[in-house]
């Protein structure tokens, strides 16, 4: 398997996780409610810890529940993990073998509060060491760049969610998710094209906000691991507080924009960049006065929810950053320097 | 006053928050102990976020408090506010005024849990809406690139911490800050000298961990702010995650190495950067292995307390980054496209 198979199989990799484990998801999400946690407290580095970005907004929205990023080194270095009394704790890793986040979900079972592994390997010791396994389910992950493991993670934390929720709507909008990922896989020669266009790039930003901050993350992470391009994620909001200083001519400005409520914020964002300093955008968007400003870019469909569109968003993200490192004369599937497991302390 | 006095300037400010802000500190300390509180939820943007990100080890290693940082516009955009009960809500702003982070601290109130301003501006709306204030008071800051306010709000926040505990020996170490920082600034021609030679950079990246996940993120940001470095933060572990691939020959590394407990993992994470990239290493420790392979750095004196390094280390970054900017021909006073206030919904 290489790395762009395993970005074709993300729609079936969604359909066999919402065909296989709705039902465990809703007894976890049933024996969850009943124990009456106030927060999360979500553990997770790369990847992985982008997914838990999503789960920031979308479980922060949907369930009001507060969510706290963990620094895992407190747990696995410092030793002195904070005290996480009606806490839920959760650790995110495909692999389960990250020794940091697995230090995490050790403390929760010691101090006798609630923990969740959400893995693609329920036989890890991230798994052993949770009372609860979420398991994404997306079969094995071979290209050391995360693609599948991603998607299915924002799934099976929307479905938790969504379960939490008892919403039934949102169970169901989860279904048009591997339909509308396909439309935009379709894509692909175009955006080999439009990649090709951007191939002499060395930096860029990738700015959003709300749900698709998550997108950006892993957009630019997929940029950084497999094109060496230094691409740095922003909030747009965070973005005004200073960075925005380094935009001059020419400036690559990767961004993901669907129409929602931060929308305006981001257009108006978006307009100063390119006519105030000439950057050079490309856009992931439904809105056609974005397109406009954008030397390239993709439509998405009209009518996805907005949190669920990072998991369509992304796609044209991870076939533009794998496109561009071909057209860079690398190899996608032998990234520089990385391994598939990468155990932290 | 210029940015540089401002840099100069931050040890009487330190001064003047231990000599003026003691008791009201303690005072807050002592009514927050007795609302028992289970986690912090804070708000925060730009430098005032970087302040949050120290709290988030200090606080979570010293009082074993749970810190998340909020994502703002749950709040101020999307009108959905997660259920705090049993927070402790800090807003941290220098101005006061950004609206997202004032309507973090109203919904605070408005769920009735106990709620903390961080702020250099206490009459203003953010100092309105919440039931405590912890003034910083380093006076005026007037450059557009923050700099007393960030040192003084992490002494706030350690100050802050250090009553909570009721710990006599950090409001003792916290006393000896000034004249650690005086060295510091004593060094400024040498620093200056230092930063000439890297005049040409136009991209690096800035790794620490732990207590300096704060100073690298703040120091990027200076960087970038000042003189269009596109600087990337961080933490060591994740770096491994992936974005290790984009450092090839010749790759500016700036790093805050202290000793402590995470430091093998950074100084073998420097060693490999040095033998098997190339990088070019600019570096704030006390440790001579990781001066041998650096170009330039700094050297920390030697007893700093790991948990106070940042406000320390944080010096030459700052020093680094305005000499750099100036020996691009660029005015550090007149940062580009940047206000003092950034008003972000």
């Amino acid at each position: 398997m290489s790395l762009i198979d395993e970005i074709h199989e993300q729609p079936q990799a969604i359909r066999k996780l919402l065909n296989s484990q709705g039902e465990a998801i809703a007894t976890i999400a049933g024996q969850v409610r009943a124990r009456g946690i106030e927060y999360i407290y979500l553990a997770a580095r790369g990847t992985s810890k982008n997914a838990g970005r999503y789960a920031q907004y979308l479980i922060g929205a949907v369930n009001r529940i507060p969510i706290a990023l963990a620094p895992p080194s407190l747990f696995s270095i410092y030793h002195l993990p904070p005290l996480l009394k009606n806490a839920l704790v959760i650790g995110v890793s495909q692999s389960g073998r990250s020794p940091d986040i697995i230090s995490v979900i050790e403390e929760a079972r010691r101090q006798g509060v609630v923990s969740l592994a959400v893995t693609n390997n329920p036989v890890s010791p991230m798994a052993d060491a949770a009372e609860f396994i979420l398991d994404i389910s997306c079969g094995p992950e071979v290209a050391v760049a995360a693609t599948k493991t991603y998607t299915n993670s924002l799934a099976a934390l929307a479905l938790f969610s969504a379960e939490l929720a008892e919403n039934a709507e949102m169970k169901r909008a989860l279904e048009n998710v591997p339909a509308w990922m396909e439309e935009m896989l379709g894509r692909e020669d175009e955006i080999a094209q439009q990649a090709a266009s951007f191939h002499a790039m060395n930096h860029c930003v990738v700015l959003g906000r709300g749900y698709n901050y998550a997108t950006v993350n892993e957009w630019s992470l997929k940029m950084k691991e497999l094109s060496g391009v230094m691409a740095e994620p922003y909030s747009s909001a965070d973005f005004l507080h200073g960075p925005i200083a380094m935009v001059k001519g020419d400036f690559p400005v990767l961004n993901v924009a669907p129409s929602c409520i931060a929308y305006p914020s981001l257009y108006e964002l978006l307009g100063r960049l390119r006519e105030e300093r000439r950057a050079e955008i490309y856009s992931i968007t439904d809105r056609d006065e974005v397109l406009q400003l954008s030397r390239a870019g993709q439509r998405l469909a009209q009518g996805i929810p907005e949190w669920l569109t990072p998991l369509i968003a992304i796609i044209p993200g991870q076939l533009f950053a794998y496109h561009l490192t071909r057209h860079k004369g690398l190899d996608p599937d032998n990234p520089s320097g990385l391994s598939k497991v990468t155990e932290t302390h």
